[in-house]
């Protein structure tokens, strides 16, 4: 129990390899997308009638299902309100290498991301405007952390994200493989709307406080910025890759064109 | 002091119809943009010193400010980082007809929002995409509490929030206007890159939970979904607004096209 506790510190999880994905939609969307990183299931008795197609397809994987009470499950979570239902999973290996083996058309690299929120909205973002993976720098707040998990709703366990990235050799890596990287900045001349987003590019990022650094967006393909119309300052993170994310699925082509 | 810090609570708020402002960014934009309904402003001497440039304006414009040591600024602050200033001020006095009466083409009618977060965020990015007003119905989150004026980033203070709607009654007057009204729904067959955005417009979004009524979006001018790319079931509230009113920005003609 004190070993499922732990892994709310990165530090567990960076020596296990695993964390915590909590509540019944995360553990149906583990369960459907990566079953067989499951390590552990923890359910309530008013969990397991309550999700029984959860529990269903868990023991259709072949995954270790454990009774506990409400008070236990509440000392194992992270989250204030678990809704009776706890899985310990494995952490996914996924690698740069394997994201740009698949031909990916939309990328977004993150640099430097510190809120929890901010990364699991733009990692839901990600998922629903199809892109193929989220890349993460390191010193980026853990992608594996419960508060990461919870805000992307699930999406996690939908595209690859791969973390602890140096975002220069990121960069580099990408446009080897022909994909422009578009680097966001409050001032950059192009404005998104006048951005060719209609052949495989990746969306590079900088920290919530202080965005991209000067000489790190010189070496991207080229600066972009979101256009404010109104008096707001700024857009934060999550709302700037929304934005971003969006317009690129507007503008790809469809992506089998042959079954259109 | 107590006056004060019972601001944080919703009955206090609506008693007065005053508010909080913490932090010098908010209430520089508060004093930029508002500056006559500025009731006091709370200062520490490091803040003084630091900020002086607010503390310029608020002289500027008259305003009664207070040296206050460290303890009380905490005692009377919501947040847990005022950065040494805060600021007492009245809530403005909107209304839907006065909005109606500017000519607007962008709008915003959020019905139950439940979430602070997504309340101020939704009004940020109305404010970037230059949306005209946001309306906010009855049994929504008070756009005034503190959560929801951190959030808006100084935006609540840059277009018109109007709340205590009745949504319905709101979406005929905005409709007897000719604006249109887009109720936004998972399952609706007009997709937004398909929908009219050139006329002016309202979106009307239901609550994070279980988005709008079916009988409540029928009444609506037309209901518009989201086009969903990936494996994610849904966009929270805040980025379904941020994209929706976004893809309105790239749509309707240059406000002033004579000066283009």
């Amino acid at each position: 129990m004190r070993a499922v506790a732990a892994l709310a510190r990165r530090s567990a999880r960076s020596d296990t390899g695993r964390f915590l994905v909590e509540g019944p939609q995360a553990v149906r969307e583990l369960l459907r997308y990566a079953a067989p990183s499951v390590v552990d299931l923890y359910v309530t008795a008013a969990a397991r009638k309550r999700y029984a197609e959860v529990l269903a397809s868990a023991h259709t994987a072949g995954c270790f299902v454990h009774d506990v009470n409400d008070e236990v499950l509440a000392a194992m979570a992270d989250a204030q309100t678990p809704q009776g239902m706890l899985a310990v999973a494995q952490q996914p290996e996924a690698s740069v290498e394997s994201v740009l083996a698949t031909g990916p058309r939309l990328l977004v690299l993150l640099q430097e991301v510190r809120d929890p929120g901010n990364l699991g909205t733009v990692i839901r973002a990600a998922d629903a405007a199809g892109a193929d993976a989220v890349l993460v720098s390191s010193g980026s707040v853990d992608a594996f952390s419960p508060k990461v998990v919870r805000s992307t709703a699930g999406s996690l366990f939908h595209l690859p994200v791969v973390t602890g990235l140096d975002a220069g050799a990121t960069v580099a890596a990408v446009e080897a493989h022909g994909i422009r990287t578009y680097a966001t900045e409050g001032e950059a001349p192009t404005r998104l709307p006048d951005a060719d987003l209609t052949h495989p590019h990746c969306w590079v990022m900088g920290t919530e406080a202080t965005g991209l650094p000067s000489d790190f967006a010189a070496r991207c393909s080229e600066r972009i910025s979101i256009p404010i119309h109104g008096k707001a300052e700024s857009l934060n993170l999550a709302m700037a890759a929304t934005i971003c994310l969006y317009a690129s699925a507007a503008s790809l082509p469809p992506r089998n064109p042959m079954s259109m």
